[in-house]
């Protein structure tokens, strides 16, 4: 039975659905613009926002303000477009607020995981400080070793590179194959930890009754992850059976 | 009897506690970041973010990375630093969200304005999205007339200038004796839009017990407003008395 010593964990859509939040948060923000005077009908402007979000990618700060400058300026005659913008901008903040949480499986397996004598770690590509938000929004930064997250922003290696694994595991002083990685994309979560020689396992949770297929469900990675779980109750089941990992 | 048209307000310190909600929230992000495992006193950290808000202003957007830079590298070693940061971001915005509420002698009066034939507008000096974001979150942006809210930053001139002040009556068409203007800084409130010849009103909050003076107790303009108020009250008292301000 090969020996663990730690485990590492992707944060969006592995943790918490990142997806549905996003797509929650964009709706209330374009009801919330359209109550502060955006002349448009609710679907317009929300196809528009994700427009923006595709052109100017989801890290960029300035989606609202973009958002105006694309509909015709009589939309918002009248009224301060800052009121517009600021309206979309808190209800945005306040979906997070309220709205972040882990996926319902994922708090029990980190409680065990955190009685067992394994590191914890995150390895996630990001900018520093909202990845790092998103786990004290989370609740679940302190299951976490606080040696062991990785982002990539604060790294300048980002995911697929192999590399980035590779440092998470020597900053930790193991071996790669005593390391292993859970994530949810087939090709940045598995093929390049798998190139290095971790342990991969690849989450594919099933889909609610009326929600899209999971962001990756049709991708494939080119090699095979070693597990397949589709919780994380099936994690800990793996753990248990194939790594003898247990509370100490 | 003058003829009122418009009344003007500031925002900070005038429509809510700007003072002691900011002191509440360095508080509480200061007591974050030592929970995610910064290992300093909370006096200390205090002081340091509060120089770090002074030298650096209080709308740049970096104060706790900053903050972390100035104290010894061993105080979060073996920490993630981005979790540091994030942790008193985090709690910034959450008391944001939980705190900010308008004194509560606001909401009354600005529901009696809104049944004048007055227009209620906003003269503020700041970021053209912070500004803003306090009117949303303070509940209250749906009292103002939407074309009447003046944020220095999307017009490129700022209080002190009369300028300010002069541009937002002729944008809606109104001259200064036509308007008033109620703020708590007597060098930055009532000395500029008195030399334009508008209305002027200084709100001195009586401050509670154990609270320090206000802001601007100490300051004194130049030249005398036309009315000091206490409160909100004292404000509508004022418009019927002096100026025949009716709902209509």
């Amino acid at each position: 039975m090969p020996q663990l010593k730690a485990i590492f964990f992707d944060i969006d859509d592995t943790l918490y659905s990142t997806s549905a939040f996003a797509a929650r948060a964009r709706r209330n923000s374009v009801t919330a613009m359209i109550k502060a005077g955006l002349r448009l009908p609710h679907p317009v402007v929300l196809k528009e926002l994700e427009e923006v979000i595709n052109e100017f990618s989801s890290n960029y700060e300035h989606h609202f303000d973009k958002l105006l400058l694309r509909v015709p300026r009589r939309c918002y005659e009248g009224i301060n477009p800052a009121i517009i913008i600021a309206a979309g901008v808190v209800a945005y903040h306040e979906t997070k607020f309220r709205e972040l949480t882990p996926f319902s499986d994922v708090l029990p397996a980190l409680r065990w995981l955190v009685a067992t004598d394994l590191i914890r770690g995150i390895i996630t590509a990001g900018l520093e400080v909202k990845q790092a938000e998103k786990l004290i929004r989370l609740g679940i930064y302190q299951f976490f070793s606080p040696s062991a997250i990785f982002i990539s922003d604060q790294i300048g290696i980002s995911k697929p590179n192999p590399k980035l694994y590779q440092r998470a595991c020597s900053e930790l002083n193991i071996s790669p194959a005593e390391a292993m990685y859970v994530g949810d994309n087939p090709i940045s979560d598995i093929d390049p930890p798998n190139k290095i020689g971790m342990i991969t396992v690849l989450i594919r949770r099933t889909r609610l009754p009326g929600e899209q297929a999971g962001k990756y469900q049709l991708l494939k990675s080119r090699t095979r992850p070693h597990q397949v779980i589709r919780d994380f109750k099936g994690l800990t089941a793996i753990l248990k059976k194939h790594y003898g990992v247990r509370p100490v």
